[in-house]
């Protein structure tokens, strides 16, 4: 445990440090089988690491550096302990690639599904938070990575096709190991280059919904920008589908979709160059017009609506039946 | 929102302002249906209260004044919004008793049982931080309130017992609606006079158990001054049970367990005369030899084994069948 973790697990609570002069940020969020995942193609170290990610996310959403994380563990009774310690193993590993500890939790029983509920713990200074409401018209829309891949991983995943020797990998990697972009967030927090952020949890529809309606604003998003991965468009093509609406809705892809100030156009270069290999891209304008719209050339469409969990269908994503 | 709350409900994480000097003290605790409540008999207000109160009594036990909570919810289809409104009252209206605000959470579906899972943050001065290990020999223990009510009212509730006339409702309202001894946490740890703390979340022999081996002692309880209420006297004498074994082993009394050093007595008696209405029994002594023993007379026998949630029965608390 790091000097700043005063009590650890194994008392009534876990007691840290706060990191001298800057903010707690904290989130929760909840992986319940049957609804956020399937066991008969996720793996149990894929199930902890998606329950940590999904946290990790929000962190970097707000521009905050992941330090600690209590887990809360509801298991059905036929719970292999070899199962829970690979969950283990996969949360374990992904926090600590972020320098992140488990500092504490609680393991119940439950007569339903497997359950993971996080809750993360970050920091960040005042001047450097990241929320959805700082957009302004005339800002441009970035987002990280690529989209629609975690939405492809899962259809496959899930329905086992060989896809006419397609490699599959990486877009099922995408799905089952997300890589929260926690190093993005906080570098585009950190010399105040993005006016607004968000992760893309449900979308980049929803999120650009979100973000324009706590800011007060619309969006103008250039199809042709979004970016899309090769495997993806060639999956696609395959199936006859349209990769584009899929890189609008899918879920669970956890990029981070941000808003920049013309003015911050030189220190958003800057923060671009630390943000290692994650890909960053230009997809649209903030507008005063508090429409949200999909510019493909001459044409101009209302934005898809995004998926909710918790309207969504019972076994997860937007594919599910 | 308090000022503190830099960011609350809406965005991907809460961001607060940690108290100045203070270190932040940070537990979660999930209820579940059938497991921890059955919504037979536990109506939907008291689901809210108890999902926090079992935090706020973690937070207690180490001293800590409580500050912000977040919720997660996981809802079966069939949940009523009357129903969750009222579990949300029942769990606001402790979380104001208690200058605690809701910072944030999330609501997933489920198909399995209704589940709350609750993480509290706060705050305690390095200084007054109690453990579970400071016990030593020579130290005092004390116990707050009466042990085995909300036993007791758990099987009251359950089985619909009429009892010959004794009112039910003090032990009821024990299980149903638990008050966290958050003002007695804070005093005993505020001038130092307790050495260790703990709640009594599984029952007095199971803590008086955690205590004495995270502080490498025993413990020596005396039967005759266990603090049992005279309603659960007379429903064990009706009921022809032993009330002894049921304030030792019952559960869900969220009361606290703390060891006190001869050398501070002076100083207990100051926080003593602080915790208000709440009565504070002086139970037993920290021994060095490591046994657990409750002495009765001339008697002396070995603590009972607690319960544990895990591998207790699957309708929760210890008179479950």
């Amino acid at each position: 445990m790091p000097p700043w973790v005063v009590v650890g697990p194994g008392d009534d609570a876990a007691v840290i440090e706060p990191e001298r002069g800057a903010l707690d940020v904290v989130t929760t969020d909840a992986q319940v089988e049957g609804i956020h995942f399937d066991r008969r193609f996720v793996p149990p170290d894929a199930i902890g690491h998606r329950a940590l990610a999904v946290n990790l996310s929000d962190l970097a959403a707000m521009g905050a550096q992941p330090r600690a994380v209590l887990l809360s563990l509801a298991l059905p009774d036929e719970t292999l302990v070899s199962e829970l310690d690979a969950m283990l193993d996969g949360l374990l590993a992904l926090a600590n690639a972020h320098r992140t500890v488990l500092i504490g939790g609680n393991i119940t029983r439950t007569t339903g599904p497997l359950m993971l509920d996080v809750t993360a713990i970050g920091t960040v200074k005042r001047r450097r938070v990241l929320t959805r409401a700082g957009a302004r018209p005339g800002d441009e829309v970035y987002v990280t990575g690529t989209l629609g891949d975690a939405a492809v991983g899962l259809r496959s995943l899930r329905d086992g096709r060989a896809d006419a020797g397609l490699d599959m990998q990486p877009c099922e990697a995408r799905y089952l190991r997300p890589q929260p972009r926690v190093r993005a967030g906080v570098v585009v927090g950190r010399n105040r280059a993005a006016s607004s952020c968000m992760d893309l949890s449900d979308g980049l529809a929803d999120a650009a919904r979100q973000v324009a309606e706590a800011s007060g604003v619309g969006m103008n998003i250039d199809a042709a920008a979004i970016p899309i991965s090769d495997a993806s468009r060639a999956w696609h093509a395959l199936q006859g589908l349209d990769a584009l609406h899929t890189a609008l809705t899918g879920g669970d892809d956890y990029e981070l979709l941000f808003t920049v100030r013309p003015a911050q156009r030189g220190r958003f270069r800057g923060a671009r160059k630390l943000c290692g290999d994650v890909c960053v891209t230009k997809i649209g304008m903030v507008t005063k017009e508090r429409d949200l719209i999909v510019t493909s050339g001459e044409q101009v469409k209302p934005l898809p609506q995004g998926y909710e969990h918790f309207a969504g269908p019972p076994t997860g994503g937007p594919y599910a039946e």
